[in-house]
């Protein structure tokens, strides 16, 4: 999957204030899981976070992770910088977009160069001072009785959003291979003979069969079968059929 | 923002054998923050997980969260059951759409009724037993490379791509009214009485009963019954099973 890897090149996941180290691993781990490059950390509380063990798998990630005493060091060669916030708790200075909305405009700029995305600590977010880095904000749709989300939580769904298909993109990537539809005719012979074994079962009554029979059909034809799934069932009602008849006598089993 | 706590409402996360409960906090959190309500856990490690510091503000949540014995038991009301997986390390049985493409179908699912998302143990991800449950696998579009995301993460962002704003206009697609899909109970039901039919029947080979099962429970997941459907396939079953059972003697018919 280059292309995911490639989409968020040029992209700058700057964590500012972080208290939890664990964060940080959190937060590594979901840039290589979406394939982002580049981590850079200002003045995180902990400065042995390289460490953290939630970090899974983004050991290099973190090993290149570049700490900055500034925001505006951290932001340096980036031509669109966009803070990320809860909002609710402030007067906001800023344009303030929906993920949803902000992405578009990221994936555009990153097209063609480098853009920042900043997180600010656990307790208050990005300051004011954090924030007049930001060409504008963006925040995650959350509920507004509970906005705040984790932080390493954040950023996954952030950069979820960057790598997601557009809808209308793309169908589904593997349809099976196995799911070529079951024919006509091997649905009419499933119906054909889950009669029998319904009528020899005493299920079908003989005033309403012709109605049964119809029901059964339509039935069969909305189970969505595929080839396979049409011989197992065959397969099974054979074996079903097998059973009753060689315990049935020639009466309770009109139809063999 | 009311929109996106209703939207959740019927959704039902379900954790599997999940072993840190830092991860059943930080689940418990997401949810809280997208709105979704009730959280079912499968054999956590920790029995004490309610307590997750993690848990940041889904107090409620979590001491709500309900303790299921089996995976049956926690997706038992649920009409749509889907599993989530990093896919690539195994041969998958089921069929595997992209979250973007999946969230979908669960959002028009979740108009009507309840729905299940099933997330594995940090280690190994849902078992296949476990996955014989889903109607289908959903995975998150992480880089191939490194694909496992950590669980609390992963949760974030199903949840986030369930509440979105879907981009351009377009609603759900109109599902026909009388579709109201069998609920998982009843496919579990009708799962067990054909595995009795067929063991009665002598097309289940002791040896590999196990695997037949699941064939089975796969299979039953596959054929998309609405609940009218289920009820008439249950009746059929019942009548098929009596019959065999009237005319079998005890060792021909080991299930009853």
């Amino acid at each position: 999957m280059v292309s995911v890897s490639r989409q968020l090149d040029n992209l700058r996941v700057v964590l500012v204030g972080t208290r939890n180290p664990l964060n940080i691993g959190a937060a590594a781990r979901a840039m290589s899981n979406f394939g982002a490059g580049l981590l850079r950390v200002v003045h995180p509380y902990e400065a042995a976070f390289r460490e953290a063990r939630s970090g899974v798998g983004a050991a290099e990630l973190l090993a290149n992770a570049e700490e900055c005493a500034t925001v505006a060091e951290a932001v340096r060669d980036c031509r669109l910088v966009v803070g990320t916030t809860a909002a609710g708790r402030r007067e906001l200075q800023h344009e303030l977009r929906r993920l949803e909305h902000g992405a578009r405009s990221i994936r555009q700029h990153l097209a063609t160069g480098a853009v920042a995305l900043l997180f600010g600590s656990e307790k208050v977010g990005l300051s004011n001072a954090d924030m007049c880095h930001c060409h504008w904000l963006m925040r995650i749709p959350t509920r507004a009785e509970h906005g705040s989300m984790n932080l390493g939580q954040a950023v996954a769904v952030c950069l979820y959003e960057l790598v997601r298909a557009r809808d209308g993109s793309g169908g589904p990537e593997s349809a099976r291979k196995l799911d070529v539809p079951a024919s006509a005719a091997e649905l009419e012979r499933l119906t054909q003979l889950l009669f029998v074994v319904l009528r020899a079962s005493g299920y079908v009554k003989p005033r309403v069969a012709r109605a049964t029979e119809e029901k059964l059909r339509r039935m069969v034809r909305r189970m969505n079968l595929n080839a396979a799934d049409a011989e197992i069932w065959l397969g099974m009602l054979r074996q079903i059929e097998w059973k009753l008849g060689a315990r049935g006598d020639a009466t309770a089993s009109p139809s063999r």
